[in-house]
């Protein structure tokens, strides 16, 4: 039975059971053991985390750094054992997916923390010299980071964008790696704990559980040693660690499900019709779908282009391979999805069977609704289905557009297509004005996927895509933040406020808030 | 019957009853009767609100600043008028209280978020100009704020800090303003709704009602119309509150209770012990007691010196008049807190009775523990008696005050005392390490009375002192962004931007982040 990471320790799991990962292009289960873990387990991983959060708040955003940056480079050095055990486990291709653009995407995100750590700013000191006080963000506590199974190493609990964000604020993380890839997140686990050492960070400021029982899941959100909570995954799972946490008053944030909604204006389809079409597919297909920001739901007003584009959907849908899921568990809930889509009134145009040989599988989708009946039907139809499968809404006029939109639920993100010769410009403003409070991030002329790890990224979105819509998940500096309590010092003597509040700023690089100007260093 | 404001027009309640504000040094019912609401009149105001919102989209910060701006000259324009009716309601003092210090802090609140919403920094604008991402915060929709009892004019959900910060944010306020003292509201909101129509904002900026059912309250927090909740008061009401907006999945801001822990280290005590005891008095007992920040328990290692703080403390609370308190239930509450902390283990070291007259009134009280008691009854011992009422606790030596301060719930604030000479430095930090992590505001030998308006403040710290450890509600701008939603603009064409995310800044004083470093104008 392969151990758990318990402060620095590789250790047995004291286990309540056991599992394997399965192979998703052959369904065939994997060798390894992994334990699922019980309280006890979790017992002691908090009360080292707290040990280590103590420990972590003498330890300088220079060390830190060091951690993050020695973390990247480890994974490089086994970049191609990982890739392999995540191709194994998740059936994502090793190139150019895991190879060329998840690791990378996953080593960028640290490095980027391992900078914001060394440079200080994200804890946005502000200081009034005149009344000595100032005040800023300081490490939140132990923070518990559940990845989702789409990601196995860019969002991974270990090795993702949360961890990264956390330990660049000097909190203590408690990884809940994904059951679907605990050998990926073993391996790189161990290249973290190789860095803890060689960095000389407290050997509890990275943990790693493979499994939990629900009940214990929403026990470790809501422990009083937790400073806070990260989560990716289904709605259904965050909302029930989100009422744990909300009823003992931990923060936790949640990134939980979002239809990702492109509204195509008339004068973009008149213009460039066939191209948004393979755009879409390209988009709405890769990786089966099973990304966060895969584009589930379109919207077009009733034409002779709108109907082309759905006819080139199921064209391209139909024509292309469909993708391999991750799981058994996502098959069935993307089929079971689709039933309810049609249950509710959509109605698939793709009919081809997928050629699934041994693989998990699901047959490329397209649905097509009337706007009425999207109107009628809201909370069945904006039911996420994750995976490769598309709806199209088409509205029989801008009002009816409108209204659909308006009846949205809070989403990651949503993109509006519009002609570049200014035919949709009127268009535009009253589409977006809508779209605009229902999304965190409003795109242009553009696909959801791929998120740019950009300072000025939003991966947020109001409820229920996310638990706020003041956070981010993506994004360094600004996810750190969620991780950070505001502390303030009060008529504090000098030699007793930490470095980041002293008149002299700890870095030259550091940004803060003096006497109302932000200042560098 | 008084009328509720909705939509900027007084307007007949839909009642479900009536109710009359109590003069608080006489007992006696006031004559105006005022409106208890029903639904139907949050359903309209609610309605009201989204529609403001929707127009507050399209304006500026500088009309903003100008409604705020007005509205702080509409209450000094009847300043005498509204500090008579605030003392008529509340029994605080005209003078110094209400007319030298409360309403002063109104009106350079509201002055204050002018300034804020007119430079536009509180948004956090970070560009990418490289990739065209560009994200910053923007109103987050009707704001309903719920006033407390103990500031009738600072905090009042029609004009206090929460008020001002929303409406400089660019949301809409639903005020619920404080049943204690509805005609000081009513005077407010004259001239709130006077500045809106000077100002030309939307008439639905601001609205008000007096009172709710509990169960309309619940709703309302609830309501898919609302963007968030600000809430200052009690815990229970607080609790009741967070657990239905935390259900809907809307934000809800919170400050709810907090001891204000004090310690006392032994150099500071053989140093000036005579004057930290009237130190403490001065503050413990300012306005009876009822402030957010008042010193409840004191926390000293067992010496001569300590024995004399609290022979100098009974004497002063013994030797000073009793504050009015705000009401009966006050005066019951509090009655009864100090009755479970005697049953708790502490003991009543005031005997006096006050003099009350006809006025609700309490004796100042005067409690002591042990340190051992502390901790085996931490749960009972750390319930707020909230007025004139403050706790002892003596321990046996340095461990035994460690485990104590451990043992403490949230709290806003935190104090120590330490001598001038260096003798209690290395005490000093291993009681700062434990009580920073326990409140939101760490103060070096000062009182936390007095919350100063600096930008660095934070009125704000861990559960259950508030909801959340990240957010402060006083100190402009740092209390803007609670009512700001992220929004990220990718690869939005430049003319569709807002005015704060395009190339030039809409003004010269708006800071931003452009390509990672801080730039203004």
């Amino acid at each position: 039975m392969t151990e758990i990471l318990i402060a620095g320790e590789w250790k047995a799991a004291v286990a309540t059971g056991s599992f394997k990962a399965h192979n998703p292009a052959t369904r065939a289960e994997l060798r390894r053991e992994f334990p699922v873990s019980s309280w006890s387990d979790c017992d002691r991983a908090l009360d080292a985390a707290v040990e280590a959060a103590r420990l972590l708040r003498g330890v300088s955003g220079e060390k830190l750094a060091g951690f993050l940056a020695a973390y990247a480079d480890n994974i490089e050095a086994r970049a191609d054992e990982i890739v392999a055990l995540a191709n194994e486990e998740t059936g994502l291709p090793v190139k150019p997916r895991l190879r060329d653009v998840e690791l990378p995407r996953t080593t960028t995100q640290l490095r980027q923390a391992a900078a914001a750590a060394r440079e200080g700013s994200w804890t946005q000191a502000v200081l009034d010299t005149k009344s000595n006080i100032r005040s800023h963000f300081a490490p939140i506590g132990p923070v518990v980071v559940f990845g989702p199974n789409n990601f196995p190493l860019a969002f991974n609990g270990i090795s993702g964008g949360d961890f990264a964000a956390a330990v660049a604020t000097g909190c203590p993380v408690i990884a809940k790696a994904h059951p679907l890839h605990p050998a990926t997140s073993r391996a790189l686990a161990e290249c973290a704990v190789a860095a803890v050492k060689s960095s000389g960070l407290p050997a509890a400021t990275v943990q790693m559980l493979y499994h939990l029982s629900n009940e214990d899941g929403l026990r470790l959100v809501a422990d009083p040693r937790v400073g806070a909570t990260s989560f990716t995954g289904s709605r259904v799972a965050g909302l029930h660690l989100k009422a744990a946490a909300d009823k003992a008053g931990k923060p936790i944030y949640l990134e939980m499900s979002s239809l990702n909604p492109i509204v195509f204006l008339p004068g973009a389809l008149r213009e460039r019709g066939d191209a948004l079409a393979t755009e879409t597919a390209d988009s709405g297909l890769a990786a089966a779908g099973q990304f966060c920001t895969s584009p589930n739901l379109l919207f077009v007003i009733e034409s002779p282009e709108a109907r082309r584009l759905i006819e080139n959907l199921v064209r391209l849908y139909s024509e292309r391979p469909s993708g391999t899921l991750f799981s058994e568990a996502g098959l069935r809930g993307l089929a079971r999805g689709v039933e309810r889509l049609v249950e509710a009134g959509a109605r698939a145009l793709t009919t081809a069977s997928a050629d699934a040989g041994q693989r998990y599988c699901y047959p490329n989708t397209v649905l097509r609704v009337s706007g009425v009946t999207f109107l009628a039907k809201g909370e069945p139809l904006q039911h996420e289905a994750f995976g490769n499968a598309t709806t199209v809404v088409v509205c029989a006029g801008v009002g009816e557009l409108r209204a659909a939109l308006a009846s949205l639920e809070g989403n990651l993100t949503g993109s509006i297509y519009s002609s570049g010769t200014g035919e949709d410009d009127d268009l535009y403003d009253g589409v977006a004005e809508i779209l605009r409070s229902k999304v965190g991030r409003l795109l242009n002329d553009k696909m959801p996927t791929g998120v740019a790890l950009s300072p000025a990224m939003n991966h947020g979105g109001p409820y229920p895509s996310t638990g706020h819509p003041g956070f981010t998940a993506v994004g360094i500096p600004r996810s750190m933040v969620r991780f950070g309590a505001l502390q303030c010092y009060d008529a504090v003597r000098p030699e007793r406020l930490p470095a980041a509040l002293q008149d002299t700023a700890p870095t030259a690089e550091m940004w803060r808030i003096i006497d109302g100007a932000w200042v560098q260093g």
